[in-house]
């Protein structure tokens, strides 16, 4: 929504409220137990300040306890202020906007919601009322109806579950606020760490591309992930799509792809429907990912930020049981891989340890005892015949046996060493369930060595296809 | 295969093969009743000359009776050579591509087979000694294994069967010799004609990449297509077909996309194995359209050679029965296009003519007496809710009716020109079947006035499909 001609002043400007020097939160306070600035509390406490603004001095008392300062109005403030969170009715809204216009706030995300996605006519009017005095000065908005801006590194947040004070790589936009805070919490169990996460809601003003090119420019996102529930400007989307895909691999999740759906996206945004295999020509055309589910999303980021470029299809396997090589072999296959036979040296070498009892060596290998693992692992890794290597271990094993998980990630380090080829690890969660902190302690512990370890092998598989077209696709059309 | 720095040598070289001032057949006239003597006599008759080179003199007779001249060798000929087919035992083909070398020889076709492809070791040998010769020289190989160059407008051909004396918009490449002949004539019955078609078969010196570089610089070649077997430089064929998309609709055929169906094309080709949903992915990157038979390529082409741009996926469709309107908005829905309800003012003026005994005019609209037909054509192309029409008509009544089919043709450009829309013709081929010729009689009378018929509504859905998701995706992607 953002004009063209005008970009370098609005990165500039949105630079400056991602990474702001103070904060305010304006709005109910002890209403919502005080859940904006327990948010940005991190913030606060390591950073600049946050100050709490309400003219209602009955809001005031809890804010004071966390160690924030009250004021009546934004203007009071005598400190810079470049990001603030407004968290009142939204009949109010366009009062606090036209404060932060007054006090030259750079970013300014609106809690808010029934506006224009309302359908009502007071929340279209506001919203009008709204945008038009944006666009007049220049302020950039984030939502309204969203749960703005997380950047772990300085510590302003979505809700206080979320860490604070690590960062990473990932980059991610979501039209929805309960996507946004739930993938920043499930990618950080994964050992993946954000730069910024951004709930844009509505983007009355700033909308998907803006927040793509922000990414594109940011030096320390590698790898951008999005949720899209449906597109304002199709048009531009797909252009900034383009050119931010030749630089960083870009991940689409869209819902709404089938009529039916497409009805529940359309009541939030208004947006029009897109037939599925178009949608799917139009990534592949930007050179873009299509991501079809939040697990999808995480597993592909940790495949992509993680592993290096796989030089074809071909995958070594190694199975816990009989049973496992069997379905093991059948996903990969499915997905679109080769499990092909290994070269005869690389059966010489099985041959001269393998007990024939109980387990056999084409590909998948499988079920041999604990002390032949790092020799396998080794021969699949230097195979000539393969590209990838998945190795599939007990998760009860590895909780059990804190050495032996460390073994583990010793043996996928050296493998991977010996051949840059991806290693990954494939969790078996046997009966009954592990623990979910369980799985996710023995993916971080491999996540700390920047080895991928996998909750299945089927998430093995569907990670690992899209890291291999990405690199196909771009090897013969760069 | 040909050196990028050469390239514009290369193609003026290729262009002057294309369009060479004299022709030369070496080899076999009478063994195989002088088929390239036969096949070339139009040039001969209308433009330069054709001569016929043979050692052995008994081959001479029938080509004096054909008004050709004979030569014991191509160096004998005083006039320049810019094309020449050469059809001789393997084992002298190097022989005579030194003639070639010698006499300045642009364009040499290879007809015979039993190189590379062969698998065996004296076609390999022969291969290597050949195409080396060639890439010293610099002199342009088109084959060998193929039946070469097809320019209807000179009348160099493929076959004695082909037309000439005319020439069109649509550029084909082949790596199959029978389906390159099969697709000039197919195509002409629909009222397609051809610029060029090159059987290329083995692409020993020029190849795939080389000869879609040739259509992207031939001014008159609007639409390319292509029947692929196997990339022997996927890299660089991904790269042209980029570039060449980015100017022209480039509709890609590709078999071997199976990997039963892939051990054929590599037997023939040794081209490596590439999945069939990567495939259509790098297309898509590319901007290319994907194709799966010959069928939908003449289909594709007619609807991408004579329609405007649709503005979207809304049908409006006529049928001649209910059980064809039935079936014809299942066929369209499932080809991912919509059947919208019409416009108030259109069932409006539905309602003042039409007879509800039966017949209905939802959308579908079916089963009018003929005399409705006219308006139903201007109230479905004039209506706002319609981006695309199509009609279905009898075959039976256009064949034995003239004047009948004369109106019909009329009134499909009255409803085109009135709204711009995308407007076609399906023709209703009831039982009996109706003969081919009369079945190519209808396309072609709609065809002349710049309408497109299709033989029936699954055709038409398949095709406009094909239309509109290339259309839509360079409008979001450009």
């Amino acid at each position: 929504m953002v004009d063209d001609t005008k970009w370098q002043d609005v990165l500039t400007k949105l630079k400056r409220g991602i990474t702001p020097r103070n904060v305010a939160v304006v709005g109910a306070a002890r209403h919502n137990e005080f859940r904006w600035i327990q948010s940005h509390l991190p913030f606060h406490n390591n950073n600049g300040k946050v100050f709490h603004v309400n003219l209602n001095e009955d809001e005031w008392p809890g804010a004071e306890e966390l160690g924030v300062q009250n004021f009546h109005r934004l203007v009071d403030i005598e400190e810079p202020i470049d990001y603030v969170t407004i968290s009142v009715p939204r009949k109010f809204v366009p009062l606090v906007v036209q404060d932060c216009i007054e006090k030259g706030v750079s970013l300014v995300h609106i809690y808010t919601a029934g506006f224009e996605e309302s359908g009502e006519e007071e929340g279209i009017a506001l919203d009008r009322q709204i945008s038009s005095m944006a666009r007049q000065s220049g302020t950039l908005i984030m939502g309204p109806n969203c749960m703005g801006l997380f950047n772990p590194a300085v510590g302003i947040r979505q809700s206080p579950n979320q860490y604070y004070g690590e960062t990473g790589n990932f980059g991610y936009i979501s039209q929805s606020g309960s996507m946004a805070s739930a993938i920043a919490v499930e990618a950080n169990s994964h050992g993946i760490k954000m730069t910024n996460c951004i709930s844009m809601g509505n983007g009355m003003i700033l909308d998907l591309p803006d927040y793509i090119e922000y990414f594109l420019d940011d030096q320390n996102t590698k790898v951008v992930g999005m949720y899209i529930e449906g597109l304002r400007d199709p048009d531009r989307f797909f252009k900034v799509l383009k050119k931010a895909s030749e630089s960083k691999p870009m991940l689409v999740w869209k819902v709404g792809l089938t009529e039916d759906s497409a009805r529940a996206t359309e009541a939030h945004t208004g947006t029009s429907f897109i037939r599925e295999d178009v949608w799917h020509k139009l990534l592949a055309r930007c050179g873009a990912i299509g991501i079809n589910s939040q697990d999808e999303m995480v597993d592909t980021v940790k495949a992509i930020s993680l592993l290096p470029e796989p030089t074809g299809y071909n995958v070594g396997l190694y199975a816990v049981t009989g049973g496992h090589s069997t379905d093991m072999a059948n996903v990969f296959s499915k997905n679109g891989f080769k499990i092909p036979a290994l070269t005869e040296s690389s059966y010489e070498e099985l041959r001269s340890f393998y007990n024939m009892i109980g387990g056999n060596y084409v590909n998948p290998i499988q079920q041999a005892p604990p002390e032949h693992f790092e020799r396998i692992a080794q021969i699949l890794s230097k195979d000539g015949n393969i590209d990838i290597v998945a190795l599939e271990m007990q998760a009860q094993q590895l909780v059990k046996d804190k050495d032996f998980l460390k073994d583990r990630v010793r043996i996928l380090k050296e493998a991977r060493d010996v051949s840059n080829k991806p290693v990954v690890a494939c969790i078996a969660d046997g009966y009954p369930r592990m623990d979910q902190k369980d799985l996710e302690f023995i993916t971080k512990s491999f996540a700390d060595e920047n080895i991928v370890a996998f909750y299945s092998f089927r998430s093995a598989a569907e990670a690992l296809k899209n890291l291999a077209d990405y690199y196909v696709i771009n090897r013969f059309v760069g």
